[in-house]
């Protein structure tokens, strides 16, 4: 393969004059850049990007931290990312981490690396301090509220949006109210946690621990959320489910044990998913794809703009009601 | 930032020997390694990774061609494509392409300009004498079955596989079989079109153009199809769906209309799917991740490897008995 010296020897212009027209730049002669596409087409050149990026300092490539990509919360994300991406024409590197810290900072140290121009965090197991120290080698952006950090975030306000689906539960007049979960431990799952333990004990309503479940990812775990509910002593008869196809394998069960949703058991879900529209389960839409396009285009303006302070924004969640409740 | 020539300059060694610092080449010797890494700190070094791949002609990356994240279909192939890769630690490129063909071209020009090392094509609207001239360039592998190529593929065969569910279907005594499908003008697609088509002239069961519904995307476009097959003059009393969720969809809309599956319709789907199971739809299991993890082992043994020839690899499908059939 030629390289760009061998083509400014054979076209007989600077080397200068060869990069400019590789870059489009507009200061080139016409018979110039004839010179040099006609040599280019006859030693078959191939530009080698890595040397572009070397040169330019910018690779048009973002990387997107999450942990699995086959679950509706965290696909409908990258959708909404990648929409954008591929109008501003540029590539995301999908790092999928399985929530293992190291593997999250590797992707980081891709940014210090200068391999990508920034990096959108979807869902993360490292702490925001972390993140933070990362912020002196280019934009981050996260798809969580992490507070007020030096990195940038568009997020929904979980807490809140959490509390505001137990409230409509209560004012709706049920009182012995159950809660699905998918990890213990993630970030915004310990929001809600607080959201669930705090309303309750505001409103003095029933807490039992058992009526916490956690570990539902699946649609096949809400089937099983059902059986745990059938073996209870005493059975809440609402609940609230962080995502829409967890309650739809809760409720598509329910049918086959004659449990009638809502008279038996009300049901709350999260996510606006398909699947929810169309077994008619009340949700709370917190925007998923918008969250995604916003996230890619903060981070596109961060690196194509001045930089400036991180960006915080707060997109609106809303209840959607329906026939579960 | 320092650079690799001042390393050497300050550490008092040659820059041949700081490059193999960085590389952990083993022909350094202890004190020479120590000073280097003690002169990186200093300095607070950051490695251009666009340098080392410059350098190394490897970028330890790979593309991934696909239409859209968000569908079951192509997320959990990419899941299985993602667990390999972080094992073996690589990175995948997610080219979300919306089935535009100039966009699909660019990626495969990432191959070209040594971007990346390798590209995986899980569905694609570019032909297959096109993707063959970039076999030049790097590895290839394709999801679908595009017979002997050029570049390599892992797949099922979607003819074979719906010739079987018809003739499953047949065998139950259902002779006026339907057949709903995502778009019309897909590379699987028209397989199964064939299919479709050869085996119910072979048959000599019913034809109607009516029949055959396509653009079933989403759950809300199975559920549309309960209507369109309620106002049919004449109705199939089996369907069979590329895509248990299409299938979900339609089921879930049956049973408010009291259609009854499968006395009144029989149903097989396709993928199987978490909803699948819960929903008790027979279906066909197309080994998705696995055809997902299989791709990028093959992609990963011939960048690391000697190349060789393509590699073919059939998967094999089967009929998930449930009860909708």
């Amino acid at each position: 393969m030629a390289n760009i010296k061998e083509i400014a020897r054979v076209a007989g212009v600077s080397i200068t004059t060869v990069s400019r027209v590789l870059n489009n730049h507009p200061y080139v002669s016409k018979e110039k850049r004839a010179a040099v596409l006609h040599t280019i087409e006859q030693l078959n050149y191939t530009r080698n990007m890595n040397a572009v990026h070397l040169i330019t300092g910018r690779t048009k490539a973002i990387a997107v931290i999450l942990p699995y990509i086959h679950f509706f919360y965290f696909s409908v994300i990258v959708e909404g990312l990648a929409r954008e991406a591929l109008l501003a024409q540029y590539r995301l590197i999908l790092c999928q981490t399985d929530y293992r810290p190291e593997e999250e900072l590797k992707v980081l140290d891709m940014l210090r690396n200068k391999e990508i121009d920034g990096v959108i965090i979807v869902s993360t197991a490292l702490q925001p301090e972390v993140i933070e120290e990362y912020t002196a080698y280019g934009p981050i952006v996260t798809c969580q509220d992490s507070g007020e950090r030096r990195f940038s975030s568009v997020y929904i306000e979980h807490y809140s949006a959490f509390r505001h689906g137990l409230e409509y539960l209560a004012a709706k007049g049920y009182h012995n109210i159950g809660y699905c979960e998918g990890r213990k431990h993630g970030s915004s799952s310990s929001i809600r946690q607080s959201a669930y333990r705090d309303f309750l004990a505001e409103t003095e309503l029933p807490f039992l621990e058992e009526w916490m479940i956690f570990d539902c990812i699946t649609e096949e775990d809400g089937a099983a959320v059902l059986h745990r509910l059938l073996n209870m002593t005493k059975r809440p008869d609402a609940i609230i489910i962080s995502g829409d196809h967890v309650a739809a394998g809760l409720i598509i069960e329910a049918q086959k044990h004659n449990l009638r949703i809502p008279a038996d058991l009300a049901i709350i879900g999260f996510d606006n998913q398909p699947i929810g529209r169309l077994l008619g389960i009340t949700t709370i839409d917190n925007q998923l794809f918008e969250m995604g396009a916003c996230a890619f285009r903060i981070i596109h303006d961060q690196i194509n703009g001045d930089g400036g302070p991180p960006v915080h924004l707060k997109l609106e969640y809303s209840i959607i009601e329906r026939l579960t409740v």
